[in-house]
């Protein structure tokens, strides 16, 4: 997944954060407990030695520097960030009953359910305590608590997402603006808010927040139809979790969704057998209904709304002075919508 | 359950409490959502739909009051709080596979793991939501960010006795120094967080804080023992979860220890053979370990140990300048250890 690797100008920043990202969400874990070697403590090292691709806590510090603040002091605000990405990770895997996630098997397979639950749970108070700490690094009181407000905001609307996404499940009539609203809360609100935070603990102007606040939806809006393009056009070790997930679910994402648009009636029935031959023949299943999207140029539509998003994400950035951190958040989102195509 | 119900000369202020808390829980968790009708809106009113006895929102109001505060300001950290219990009630019941709370069916049973698992998540997220609000109400950025910091690190102390007490199911050689670190982490913190919170949002001085702070740790100490004894020798409609709860989970809680202290090996084998008996004739297995704890006197010697905390918590209210909130807290700390007694 290029995602990973911006290009070579500003690689050696993007390395270096990811050190310090990864030393911070070790550090901060092991000195809030009061049990560092107990069950919740081990199953937490287990999902952090895994780590992701750092998307979100990266967007916000380099909307932090772009903005003009100090990406330092907001630093415990990028780990809380991702520290909440990984507890959605973890309760996701349990209600989509996956087995495995970033190449492991998943906490409530390798442990249990209530451990999962629990470590779940934990990683979410992590993301809280974790942004109180930018406090302590100089940022306002009243910026801090700004970012909490947004971020907790941002965390119900993610709950919204994830049960409107379940109630979607198997229902082949799903509107494309049902999708888009379902995606918007679930997913593009992540990056929304690790942008607007980002620019929010810089304490600058109220144009930059705004800014940052567009392009992090809309560059949010294009990373997850991209990542339902790639549940059935991407390499299985890069989707980070299991290539048939989407399918056993009855995810109608949206190349499900130009799918049944193309074809018709006919399309429709046939997506619907296949949602019925998942769960008897995956494979057969799962092949069959790649071919329908290629022929429909589903995959194809979809990556078009991809590219959209994009470019209405990188016309915020004109609103912004000009840095190397700007010009990090125009190449990250050039490479989302790129990745693997 | 007497805990509802305090003298008559402070009956009138806690029925106001009562009132504004469970308007405010009801209207501030509405105004969040983006899917007011959603299956998350009705499961989180399902929830609302049957309150518990509000022990902590009070409980932080009234600390509010007694080290000098405006409750009015610290209504939302209130309601807030009693939006984490209710996640981490959600979140237990799982757990422990319970079917019935508060005298209705649980959120896993009637809706599903998924939506219950969402629930809790999303009634996590508005705990931290609701305590941003204090702000706006005219408590100072600082002393807010304090109290999410003092919560969010209680939090995870809940999780950690949380998964502590599961790993002890069963484990009959249990100490009696293990257990109390349990309910400490487990249960006694939340009390301890409402109440420090409570003094800290007052933005008293902070020997108010410290001694209130105390006063809730030892009241939650008794609070956890007592509701451990009531599981054996209480009234079942009052104890909020199925009888055999404790017994179905291998609970080895403070009556249990202390039986197997005063009966020995013994008393040791005949627990662990109603333990397994609990699995096939659980009512059996009930009243003949409610036999054993009577005769063993561990009952009794529970309940003293809950009067030794009783007493420490109200030897801190006389750090507290004399008010009708203080008078609260120490009838508060006589009816948690005299409930049904």
């Amino acid at each position: 997944m290029i995602i990973e690797q911006p290009g070579c100008a500003t690689r050696a920043t993007h390395l270096d954060d990811e050190v310090r990202l990864t030393d911070y969400l070790d550090r901060h874990l092991a000195n809030s407990l009061a049990a560092p070697s107990g069950v919740l403590a081990q199953a937490a090292s287990h999902v952090l030695a895994a780590p992701g691709k750092l998307m979100r806590p990266r967007l916000l510090l380099d909307a932090c520097l772009a903005a003009g603040g100090d990406p330092e002091r907001a630093l415990p605000a990028a780990a809380g960030t991702e520290y909440g990405h990984i507890a959605s990770l973890i309760h996701d895997d349990i209600i989509d009953g996956d087995g495995e996630r970033r190449g492991q098997e998943t906490l409530h397979r390798k442990y249990s359910l209530p451990t999962a639950i629990l470590t779940g749970d934990l990683f979410i108070f992590q993301t809280f305590l974790s942004y109180t700490h930018c406090h302590e690094r100089g940022i306002s009181a009243e910026r801090v608590l700004t970012a909490i407000n947004l971020l907790s905001r941002t965390c119900v609307e993610v709950c919204e997402g994830q049960a409107l996404e379940a109630s979607m499940a198997g229902q082949l009539d799903t509107p494309e603006e049902a999708y888009l609203q379902m995606i918007r809360l679930k997913s593009a609100s992540v990056c929304r808010a690790a942008s607007e935070i980002g620019a929010c603990l810089a304490e600058g102007p109220d144009e930059f927040i705004g800014a940052l606040r567009a392009y992090g939806e809309h560059l949010g809006m294009a990373f997850q139809i991209i990542d339902d393009v790639l549940a059935y056009d991407g390499v299985p070790s890069l989707l980070g979790k299991p290539q048939h997930s989407d399918l056993a679910n009855g995810r109608v994402t949206i190349p499900i969704i130009y799918a049944i648009d193309a074809a018709g009636l006919a399309g429709r029935q046939q997506i619907s057998a296949l949602f019925w031959l998942a769960r008897t023949d995956p494979d057969t299943s799962y092949a069959q209904l790649v071919k329908l999207l290629v022929t429909t140029h589903a995959l194809e539509r979809a990556l078009q709304s991809a590219a959209l998003c994009i470019e209405q994400a990188k016309r915020q950035l004109d609103y912004l002075p000009s840095s190397d951190a700007r010009e990090r958040l125009r190449a990250l989102a050039d490479l989302v919508v790129t990745r693997d195509h």
